[in-house]
């Protein structure tokens, strides 16, 4: 009789879900699947969006995981991350809009594992400690706490899958003179909500989707300013009054902060949108990824098998157009390569694929479109190995694309428009309120009938 | 020919160099010591001292060390806490006053060591990630990485002496409400500075240190109104106008919050100075000393020895009247041990001991007086076992209960008292300015000519 393998995931937010999604699939279709023990180190699932108003250290001392504010709302169209083996219409039983808040996206990501009995593979508040390899025995060791008891596990696994995400761990540049700044600071994966920056005069120092979203919270609650420093190049939208953008902060004197264009300014709180590292503190440096945030990472064979180790795997750990579906499609190819449904191709084989897919996107255009193109031949690569359901790749990305635009004409308007949905055809119906006037993010008010005449700002179906 | 042994030390906060330091005062007196292995997570030295303006996470997304805020000043006089190796005198050259900010007394601890060659053992920016002990060798394996390169290093060890510190991780309460409330939030782990909660109604929650050096911050800065929730006793010192002590807030609603007496207010801010906890990461549970802070923590025989594994020392790692020279004593102590200059009690005479220790303490009343000279006859107990200079620990106990009293007599305006150094009888200098009104807390300000007219406010001398 053969022992069954042992496969650890790490993490439980949607790239942990999808995997344990991916292995719920194969099961139901009569597969012996492994033995699967998931380490989470909060109390729930959900990952980034099992928000948490805690900042910095949780209330075990560990980092707080989750980057999410309370008032987020998904900034890319909900048809874009639709999972293709259930969709919103079969969670909510009805059309909601394109760009809903975070609750109401924890709430549908939970609902697709609702009637499933993969929970019972998570060990809740449980953090990994250490990974290591044994070439001799060719088997993964893995430490882990349970944060409540203080106990330490030590067991050994077959495969792991590293699905921690890499939008965790801030990364906060220096700044000449902000040790005696006396405002407000913070990172964005600390922030958790820009009422308090009403009537101040706001700095977000970036020039991506924290930025342009922090930024725009801050006009919404009534800052009294809004500056958003860049180094490379300006979001260049389109802003309201009391919001611009100036070239890098250079240094502060007092709550003064100066620019590179020599212009100052005063500042009353400071937020550092400046993104996020791939920090995996459990991994040795030979099995951990690491460099810039891009969509095809080094070392990762299709993005997912770790190339000096293949018995180690990735899902999430690549820059996102793609989300929910294409962590499903990373999961359920993951899988395949553990059950032996996929046969893993050898070292050469693996490296000529990398190499193939890196230069292509080194030759990629840094334009949206381009970007959103490749990852979506990305998804289709991964969805043409495996059984995951069949959808119109282009058409989502047809959709990211439209969103690009759509926000490039209104940033502070665009999540009232409505989108169609590649996996129904369901038109996105309007929320009741206007993004920029709705101050109630919760799920009850989301789900609340509002003002039911109201017309879809723009339906892009 | 035999092996040198290896000890690692956890840490190059005071308690780690007071570790350094005891065995490199066995090397000049001709002293053969064991290879020693600092480990510090931060970029230099002085743990606690070592100040960062960065909260949270820090540039290698690490927790943050220092619980420090910018403009923290010594809370009890440094009289109280001054080597007896290394005089206030002998580094400043000069009498300065009893409560030193921060950064002057960085400058202390570190000027100990300017001179002698230990930083050489302290391998910077490397954080330690797992502690194992191995029965079949008796020695410990040292997982640790070094944070800029990523590089991961296991090694093995004679000793362990942990000396990390327990006022790095935050405990927060959950608060009901909490997670809707708009305002500030923090723990005093990550405030570091009240000027931005100028014309704020600030609350905070607790009535130890924090909150009362916090809270008197606040007022300082010009809070609109400064409360302090207490859960079993207010602190009870005469505030000032603005500055209240309610029961226990019990819930929020918005930026409401509710008290156990039924009264509210409205709050714009809210830091929370609910504690630390014990919490070592890289131990295994039945290496990690845990819970409540207490003079005398479970498990360790002589406040140093873990006795569950007596070849695991901590250093620090009880409640604290005594600091810095405490420190030392423990340090002297374990460097015998380990040289074998003091012989290691069987485990029946360790626990004899740790019984005794513990039943006098829990016979101990719980005012300041009495836990002070209980913590005196501590540190006498190993000063008496050690070659650590002798010093009059009963005048220092007197220090400490002057000081108490000072404090109650007048919260504000206590940091402006002198007291008589224990080590050298230099009576302390005045400030050239009074706590209250001085805004500027750098070294430079503090060691300038300022008003040389000033008289002390009172001499306890």
């Amino acid at each position: 009789m053969s022992e069954k393998k042992r496969v650890a995931i790490i993490g439980s937010g949607p790239s942990g879900m999808a995997q344990l999604r991916a292995f719920e699939s194969a099961e139901r279709q009569g597969v012996d699947i492994p033995e699967l023990v998931c380490f989470e180190k909060q109390s729930d699932w959900g990952g980034q969006w099992n928000y948490s108003w805690r900042t910095g250290l949780d209330e075990y001392g560990e980092p707080v995981h989750s980057s999410m504010y309370r008032n987020l709302w998904s900034n890319g169209p909900k048809e874009g991350l639709e999972f293709a083996d259930y969709s919103f219409d079969e969670h909510f039983g009805r059309p909601i809009s394109s760009y809903p808040p975070r609750e109401v996206l924890w709430d549908y990501i939970a609902g697709r594992l609702k009637h499933s009995d993969v929970r019972k593979y998570v060990r809740f508040t449980t953090v990994v400690r250490l990974v290591t390899f044994d070439e001799s025995t060719q088997l993964f060791t893995v430490t882990s706490e349970h944060l409540p008891s203080g106990e330490t596990t030590t067991e050994t696994f077959d495969h792991v899958v590293v699905a921690s995400g890499h939008f965790s761990f801030p990364f906060t540049p220096e700044v000449p003179g902000i040790e005696t700044f006396t405002g407000f600071i913070t990172h964005a994966h600390d922030f958790r909500g820009a009422e308090s920056l009403a009537d101040k005069d706001v700095l977000v120092v970036g020039s991506s989707y924290s930025a342009e979203d922090i930024g725009s919270q801050a006009y919404k609650m009534g800052a009294r300013s809004v500056t958003a420093s860049y180094r490379t190049a300006p979001m260049g939208y389109a802003w309201p009054d009391g919001f611009e953008e100036r070239h890098s902060v250079e240094r502060f004197e007092g709550n003064t902060a100066f620019f590179r264009d020599g212009t100052s300014k005063h500042i009353d709180a400071l937020i550092f949108c400046t993104g996020y590292v791939h920090k995996y503190p459990f991994l040795p440096k030979d099995l951990a990824v690491s460099g810039p945030n891009t969509l095809y990472p080094e070392h990762l064979y299709r993005g997912v098998v770790w190339d000096g180790n293949p018995a180690l795997f990735y899902v999430g750990a690549q820059d996102q157009w793609f989300t929910f579906n294409m962590f499903d499609t990373q999961a359920w190819y993951v899988r395949d390569l553990i059950l032996g449904r996929s046969q893993m191709p050898d070292a050469e084989e693996r490296a000529a694929s990398m190499a193939q897919w890196q230069s292509r996107y080194a030759a990629t255009p840094t334009n949206s479109a381009d970007q959103i193109r490749y990852q979506a031949d990305y998804v289709r690569d991964l969805m043409d190995a495996t059984d995951y359901p069949e959808f119109d790749i282009d058409e989502v990305s047809d959709t990211f694309i439209r969103w690009s635009k759509d926000k490039r004409e209104n940033i502070l308007g665009y999540r009232d428009i409505c989108y169609r949905s590649v996996m129904t055809g369901t038109i996105a119906a309007p929320h009741h309120t206007p993004w920029l006037e709705e101050l109630d993010d919760s799920l009850e008010r989301y789900l609340s009938p509002g003002n039911p005449s109201r017309e879809p700002a723009g339906t892009q179906a």
